[in-house]
């Protein structure tokens, strides 16, 4: 957990309600295990390249929304 | 490896050539063993958000000149 992760799990939250989604359907759309999918909005994940842009191609936003400023 | 992790490891290579840094040297800057970096560079490696933006500092450009865009 950084502020990294903590700041980019806040902006995956963001865009999930900004789309309705719930946690379970993205987390379903992504491929990705619903507690992982937790873990990651809580910032507890060093999560990689490949998911990230799972997570973008899901919630319709481009991967550069989700990124934080450089921190 | 991906056509995501192809692209952004040629991103960076571009990047490191363009600030003329050795791969030793950003290897080193970023905290990343040497032959990772190559790997990482090579798109063998589903990087993840931390090295990522290690990797930015390290070549003084936004984590977004290092991102492909939406693959």
């Amino acid at each position: 957990m950084s502020k990294l992760t903590v700041s980019f799990g806040l902006r995956v939250r963001e865009q999930r309600k900004l789309k309705q989604i719930s946690q379970e359907k993205l987390a379903f759309l992504s491929n990705i295990d619903r507690s992982y999918m937790g873990r990651i909005e809580r910032g507890e994940v060093n999560i990689t390249i490949e998911k990230i842009y799972e997570l973008a191609k899901s919630l319709d936003v481009s991967v550069k929304d989700l990124l934080p400023d450089d921190v």
